[in-house]
């Protein structure tokens, strides 16, 4: 660990990390920017270097900017563990915790409070630079970020449970290629992970929970992916958002709730949104939005069920029941082989008495939705203070349960041409006969 | 890496990691403690350590107790080389081997017999802490569990070939939340990685072999995921089992022989195994019992073939060909875009003369079962002493076969309004056609 | 970092790293060896080492061997950054740029011009050893193989562009057991990475663009995985091929253009390319061939556009439109749920006027197409000197376009008894009634 290119915050002779990392990280870049003056020549180049945050807690003052290629910033644990479980425990309970707070290779966000205009002055970490080439190969890798506390929103709600602080984690404001943030632990952030432009991104395997957004693709991009994470957003929030990408893969992910929708893309095209899990407590879970077209949504499992934690009761996304599990405005899309569960109780249904939408698709042609098995029940929920009991009573309860009768594919007048095959018989298919191809699944 | 949270076991100063690794790390862990005494103020956390081994053969003498969070174990090598090979090549011929044991970062587990009552005594590394919160963020990466010996079971197997040993790698006796097990090897372990009461646990990257059981969930649990692993138990074992689990994504899993089951959920709901490769030399692949409900099953690879290696022959997990290859008790699951192929000797079918069961659904009602393709074939079998030769020649032998007749469907009297679509042709589907619905694939 | 079987490049006493890297391992593994030479007695093993190469620039001109099992190679940093786009820029603005070159852990592979019938020789890593048992546990993790330069080819291609240059980045020569190669990156190598008679593979997470070929699998294999990567080859080569593989999952990866096939097995079985995003400017993306039997392919999104890079256009792989995006050459495979976006101009259709094919059976029997969707328009393509512009701007264009005419599936005369369901319409499905069954997809 001698060389020069490895540095350790711990050890480094600029600034203390407790007190300030940022500081720390700052002059450690313009330490390896200053070494890489030389020219590149003889094939010789600007390697960067690796920066490792040791198990410890780090408070961050000053926002780390980062302009080089090839750094790498990482440490030795994603340390979640919930904030909010612990901020809804009352604090008299406090002193019998084993631990009150995040841990492992932890930054402590404590950032002067952002301006809301501009997110990207609320980041721990902000990524930018002009000019060519764009930046490349900067890796966030198993540490921390923590956002500590959210603030007053102006509603009933404690502020602990509000979802805000103007806080970001990670934010990339530059067009970048081949980036990766692996292993990483995101928690009680407003934006866990914003990334402008990104080509050949891979966000791999993290634990980003207890934030407002999570995962959030902006600007344009392509060839990206987003696989095999934990990801749950808070209610007035995205888990995964992305916005004129075209080849994005959003795969093997477990997104749990209490996000305002598990996957939103807009204007996505030529995607894959397959093999995931995906849990939620409102409608609109998946949405294809602004002619988000070609597509494939695929092998999902959907389980749309309700609140079961007493502190967020109450709380949703403002979207009705007839705006579907999955929506769709754009077309030639495949909705192919998914698993639907939604299992609610009838008494809550808004509009009163209205029959709820699983698929519907609004706007665009030539949609493709084939063998999806929606399956509906109307069940008696029964909310509970404790947060993983709560949640897995709810996950397992199938008794006690009927049959709640459901649409399971709306075409509204605005799409066309759609074929919809084998998703929902006869009766739970409600589209245009002359316009659309329909075969219903056989009932028994 | 001069930080008083990083730990490195060959420079500690308490204990041999060479003679008892165990001990060290007991002892690190209590140096942990002892420094996080200061109570959490101001934000400030007990952000836990790392332990790292380096790449050596550490004997464990003494069972590890973890009751900290955010505790990351890491190594730099999951040291897999198949232990089962070895014992069956003759003794005089080991002096001409390279090498005889696994390697890399290895702990070879050494703890007096466990009371076969209490698995938990028998494990290398035991996680058990009461009180709250559930401890999280616990991490272990990039080392060998090597079990070293398995011993007789009293029939007439070798000791060696037995897959039991009363020892187990990884023990969680505790609920737990957000923990990692990634790039580890385990080997020669009669259970590799049991897990109690798990929320958004991550089991990932790992190579699980030649254990008698490799991953099982016990207890309760939800939101975990089983991903990208290379798995295989041996006959009397799970290669993958999970028990009252919610919300559990099982994929990009390569299952190969010869665990008695390559996935089996008991009392499993909402969750996923998609998109996996599964090998097995014994039917009951894929296992849904005991009401496991609304879980999708889709475009996953089914194999079964049969053992071709010598040491080997006439082994198997006790079902007869009629129990099928995917077994469902369960209501409401989906099983679609799964391809099946079963390459069997007829002569070795049970009941003799009986025709295989590919999907047979048990009790429940309302599964969903649809475009499944089966490829049976009669293949007579040539059995070698060479392992991985004998099973790539067998992966690779698609001549000489003739087709197999099979049941492709088979519906018990004890499930109900299922629907069953593409899956086989229609004398292939055994069904009563008044309470499920069939669609028989067309033939050509 | 004390233990005698961590090694550092940077540190160790022999040979200097900036000059000759390889010099240096080989110095390394000889200390290994020599240290091993105790032989396995008492359950003790050789457990190898870890070799880290920290970032910077290490040039290799002396090949590494690798002959010992459990062998980690790993640096910080897989160090990407487009070469192919810095030499497409005109020289007099290199000036201009924040670097010209890979980063990273960085090798620059520097050996001579290799002897093109021996790829081997052109390797920079090469594992080669003979005996049993057969080599275990080599890692290669998070550093950069840098090729540096490609070389003229003897056509009008610039050198640069030639994609060929005798250079392997790792060259497997023998049959291996649990190699693992993670995090990696790979460019300007005529040949990423080459592996023979693999067992229980796992290539996960990489960096592997502007090369040749990128996975070569050669010889023969089982149970192992290509998963998680973004890949993307050369016009003249292979992103990912296989041979006489069985039981290989390919999954989840991004494969992005402009390789000669995305996906290509040769005598390979019981294997599944599941759940990629796989993107190409030629036809022949996936290709089953030789025999090829019994595998699933599933859920994949295809996309096939056009080159829109200026200094590319007018190159392609040599086949025609009639090839199909999906070839087939081989028994009882499955091909459920994927999408297919075929957007081409059609005046660049070949032969000229064709009807463009998409799924393409050529010889076999009991092949399963089931529930593919089929998008195919016609697109003016606009090329741009800007290479992320113009793709991205090509794969969000959705406007502008028509409907094409495709064969959505076409059976040869050689091939039969293959069931085709709701994958194109009556008249874009081209086959024998008589010995295929078919049912066409419903049209509004």
């Amino acid at each position: 660990m001698s060389s020069s290119n490895y540095y350790d915050v711990t050890t480094w002779h600029v600034g203390n990390p407790s007190e300030d990392v940022g500081k720390v990280i700052n002059s450690i870049i313009a330490d390896i920017k200053e070494r890489q003056n030389a020219s590149d020549v003889n094939d010789g180049g600007k390697p960067g270097a690796v920066i490792y945050l040791p198990p410890g807690d780090y408070r961050l003052r000053t926002q780390v900017l980062i302009d080089i290629s090839f750094l790498r910033i990482q440490g030795s644990g994603h340390g979640f563990t919930s904030s909010s479980i612990r901020f809804n425990v009352p604090e008299d309970e406090w002193p019998d915790l084993h631990e009150l707070w995040p841990g492992g290779s932890r930054v402590l966000v404590d950032l002067p409070v952002a301006d809301s205009a501009n997110p990207a002055n609320g980041a721990a970490f902000l990524v930018e630079r002009a000019g060519s080439p764009r930046i490349s190969s900067v890796e966030f890798a198993n540490f921390c970020i923590d956002g500590l506390h959210f603030t007053p929103d102006g509603s009933d709600l404690p502020a602990e449970n509000s979802y805000v602080n103007g806080k970001t984690g990670i934010h990339v404001a530059s067009a970048n290629d081949s980036f990766r943030v692996n292993e990483m632990g995101f928690i009680y952030l407003e934006h866990a992970l914003t990334i402008h432009n990104a080509d050949a991104l891979s966000i791999h395997n993290n634990f980003i929970a207890e934030c407002g957004s999570c995962i959030e693709l902006r600007g344009w991009g392509q060839a990206s992916k987003i696989t095999d994470n934990l990801i749950g957003a808070g209610f007035k929030g995205h888990s995964i958002y992305a916005e004129n990408h075209g080849g994005l893969l959003v795969t093997a992910n477990n997104v749990f709730p209490r996000g305002a929708s598990s996957v939103h893309f807009s204007g996505v095209t030529r995607s894959s949104v397959t093999n995931n899990r995906l849990h939620s407590f409102y409608p609109g879970m998946v949405v294809l939005e602004d002619n988000s077209s070609e597509n494939l949504v695929a092998t999902n499992h959907f389980l749309r069920d309700h609140e079961p934690w007493t502190p967020f009761l109450g709380i949703d996304n403002g979207l009705d029941d007839l705006h579907g599990i999955l929506s769709v405005s754009g077309s030639n899309n495949s909705v192919i082989g998914n698993h639907f569960s939604q299992i609610i109780d009838s008494a809550s249904i808004r509009p009163e008495g209205a029959t709820p939408v699983i698929i519907r698709l609004r706007e665009g042609t030539g949609n493709f939705v084939s063998n999806n098995h929606i399956v509906a029940m109307n069940v008696h929920s029964s909310p509970s203070d404790d947060c993983f009991e709560a949640q897995v009573d709810a996950l397992l309860a199938t008794d006690d349960v009927e049959d709640l009768a459901v649409t399971a594919v709306l075409v509204d007048p605005g799409s066309a041409r759609n074929t919809i095959l084998d998703s929902g018989s006869d009766t739970q298919v409600i589209a245009d006969r002359g316009t659309n191809a329909v075969r219903a699944t056989p009932t028994p």
